[in-house]
């Protein structure tokens, strides 16, 4: 922690600036620059009130050193981290691909588009049953119905199942059915259920909320990995900026810092990424080739009929001639797309 | 509903978007434009499925007309709303003053805090006992002993209680000492915790995320409202942005704008919305003047000791100058400050 | 300056570093943490070639410790900067009002406006005779023409003439008829044009830029202030965020904010900075609360016939209330609103 | 454009609106809902004074209906627009790379990185001789003395220059020695540039400023082909948003969503884009897998000693591993990387 002090501290504030540092049990190195003093905290950075330093008397900043997160960090873990659930696999090489509808509507509509994602290359699929929705009058999934249809599409296709968890109390039903849970942008910052995501036995998918920086998303993944759940993917799907064209601003510069950070893979969501049918083959090219550990596509028999996400869903045909594009792409960056366990 | 055509929209398209529309109970009325065509789909908006006319052949852009929430909007009940708990009311020419820590750390801290900022003018205590952290690794609160402490500093000073909840298994025991259940930026989208305090006797007070619109911030308000729980005060916090010199952006145009949108009254957060203690005076002031039915404010015997966001706590000293500034606004603007009930 | 090394850097990359840093003429003191190593570049941090520190070998972050601007830092210059042009005074107690229309549409447009700003309480009248406008379709402006008449509503009425200066070329034949020359907001960091008028012998108004950080607007300045003129005043009018209800987001922490960086004086936009006329009054009264030394606002005899910004013009009636208005705010904070030099 | 009435609107309010609307010379088709009243205007929206709609009575919104460009428009200009300059091809199925120094700085560093880039493949050499930089304190650039330089690395690589311009006054000289003009993303809506550069011979170079929507940035593009230049390229090189890890975020569904409106090229900017050295490469193959026409590199000899841009500029062996990267991207694609005319 690097403490800049006012260009009017006095030296009784720097005084007590090195008694507020060493109370913390961290050294207090001062420096004396031309037109104001540095005082460098040195020691463990992550304790409870570091950043009460911040109201000491004439602070002008506070700076941290070091990632605010441990088990996420590529220096506890220098290598990459593969997650694999069921005929998932995520990571050091392998791309999954998820692909699925938005909502589970339907029996008839859940297994037609399972079969018809595997068919194109697909190794999970997804579906939510229990789904947040922005109004109350929304359709809000079919909940343990939906899950029951997700477990059929698995038996039938040999797929993994990703889906939703809204609740710290529907974690362990939720667990019963799915391979993957999911952990949605709303909820990137709901402790409770991260906490309880923490304590399954299966793999989670945490997205990143669309206004959270790097690092509360890494500390999200934190309270999962904390609470020894090992197997966890990030999900960027976009971050909320003034664009209007598109429903969020995806940014790929995510993956390749992200990958530097952390061992923990990547997955990009060009769906809610983009908000728009039209740019998501793009968008899923783009990803490979920023070296996304996997995609997560929304995909729906008829998605002007879908009850929700219809505008961001590709056809059938759309996803396999994504998928063609996207092994190209692969290929090209010595990767594997969608290669099933 | 406005649905925009594409100017390469044929007569088949249109004539499918008219089948479209129908089929979800509206009536479909056609404008044919220079360049392009516009269909308007007359009748209920809020139905499910209503957006799913975005993916339909050739449409280019869909616009909503009527706002996607119903009972927080003054089209419903045009008078202001004025919410009371105890000592509290907020709304119809009323300025509450939530002032308090921002953790309830100690007994001794609590009750002093609580004295100071009664004696200033608030007419509600804050003090989180379940706190949301960003690290797994930072203090998370006194949680029931919290809240017990805080029903002793109700006891010694009359002040309502205003205290967070953070998931939906603890609203019970929250609302047992808690006059107001707060929901907080992170869970602003959590909907399940917004169903159980919508079917709390307690008024709410709901957080906007810091990414989220107007809309989606009233439409986690009809959540509450919907659930039977008509005493919600909306709480603007901040916004996130590219500036890096406040924590937050707080921007006071959402007072006047939302006041108009909807009956329900504006609490200001200048602590959170800044995030730095020598912001907080003028931005309370400028909430007051801006039209603001209400203020949250971080207050704490000694910032710099503070468990959590000391760098954005006022002392008792400075909430006495920050209060004294507000009235000579308030009474600049025809209103009355921190009455108690 | 603060080079934080990457915890997998070599002595030699530190060894490297300290020699990049000594051939800036920099001192390099070297702390030694427990997860890595931080440099500390002490001496002057404003020399072209400082920021290729950051390309160093195994370089986590180069931390800036001053600001990057002088001449218009309060660190230079503690009290503050009081800007006259005619009838118009800025900063220390003295809150100026510049009132009038976006553009000069008519000698009987702009005259009926002058009088009608003057006799509600403004100092100035503002008019754009050259005007920006995003498209090449929209009218452009009255040029000299305009600045003549500009000039004639002065010598009726007494008031100071704030007008936009596009073009380095256009400097002195607009500094011939105006006693403000302001640089707008897509053009703060058009450095010719901020050259020129940093020659000039007018007073400048210097808008930010809708993404500019407050670092970036205060080294706009800083060209002015090096050209010699040091009379600028700053203009806040509102940030591109995503928020879509507003045409920017005024951020009014921005003024506390700034005034304890610097000296100059800052006027806020409530045009610009909301993009409605019905916020702009509120936001005129937490302008002034918040601090401000300024306020300029746009006024039009029939917003609804205006050829630009009719949206968020107010009419002479809604002015007047406006003034009311914010004149008891400035009582309320001891300052004195719309005095005439 | 769509004229979205109020609730509370009377039937004078609408009344008047068709007013209008008339007024304008467009046609007024009234649409009642059964909340509230719409106003479709048929006809030509791009005419001055549209937008003084919003300002009449009772008026909720106004929404545009067609895009505010013409010249730019793909419904003008179905096919894509292919800009030759000398050795460079940009679009239509060409992918263009240019390449070289933020700044020229020497004639030993110009043409070192001349060479080096055209044997890696590009296809244009890039240098700032004008510099506008955002501090007055930093290199300003060697000015004509730089394009001579720039002169004579075209005669010894054949390589088409690409340097920027700041002024209207420069036009002419910068033309005289470059093949394509750049108007960097501070001078994107400097007006008086854009019309200077419409009557110049020499292709443009349109960046996008970081907070320009789409509209803007087609519309400045509009001044120059209004001027009577159709060789425009549009360069994406980030907006500004809450991330702090990258400089800019680079919204690369810009690539396929702007190529549906226009039938410019589009240019991506992965320096500027992401402003670390370390993350180019991932987002130059990305552009080019989203379907980018062309990329703008910076590279230089030594980075760590370049007098700007140091920290996101790639060594020539970093360039020359970029460019093998993206020519497998580009054959995945079926596109054509680096091709020189």
């Amino acid at each position: 922690m690097i403490i800049v002090m006012k260009h009017t501290a006095s030296a009784e504030d720097i005084q007590q600036m090195i008694t507020n540092v060493e109370a913390l049990g961290l050294k207090a190195k001062v420096i004396e620059g031309v037109e104001r003093t540095v005082i460098a905290a040195v020691g463990e950075e992550r304790v409870a009130g570091i950043h009460s330093l911040e109201s000491g008397p004439n602070v002008d900043e506070v700076l941290p050193i070091v990632a605010p997160y441990k088990l996420a960090s590529r220096e506890l873990r220098p290598e990459d981290s593969l997650v694999q659930a069921g005929s998932l696999a995520v990571g050091s090489g392998q791309i999954g691909v998820i692909a699925g509808p938005c909502s589970v509507e339907s029996e008839e509509q859940l297994l037609a588009t399972a079969h018809a994602v595997k068919a194109a290359g697909a190794t999970a699929l997804r579906g939510g049953a229990f789904k947040p929705r922005t109004s109350p009058y929304s359709f809000q999934g079919m909940k343990e119905e939906g899950l029951k249809l997700l477990a059929e599409a698995r038996s039938q296709t040999g797929l993994a199942i990703v889906t939703e968890v809204v609740s710290p109390d529907d974690v362990d039903l939720v667990a019963e059915y799915a391979d993957v849970l999911q952990i949605g942008a709303r909820n990137m910052q709901n402790y409770r259920l991260l906490e309880a995501v923490g304590k399954s036995h299966r793999a989670a998918l945490l997205k990143r909320g669309p206004s959270a920086t790097i690092d509360e998303w890494l500390l999200a993944a934190e309270y999962i990995l904390d609470g020894g759940n090992q197997n966890v993917m990030l999900c960027e799907r976009g971050i909320r900026t003034f664009e209007a064209h598109t429903r969020f601003t995806l940014p790929l510069a995510t993956v390749p810092y992200v990958q530097q950070k952390t061992h923990l893979p990547v997955v990009i969501d060009p769906s809610h990424g983009t908000g728009h049918t039209h740019l998501v083959p793009a968008m899923s090219r783009a990803a490979i080739a920023a070296g996304a550990n996997g995609l997560i596509i929304e995909v729906h028999p008829n998605p002007s009929k879908a009850l929700s996400d219809g505008y961001q869903s590709l056809t059938f045909d759309q996803f396999e001639e994504t998928m063609a594009g996207c092994v190209k792409i692969a290929e090209a960056v010595d990767r594997k797309l969608g290669v099933m366990q």
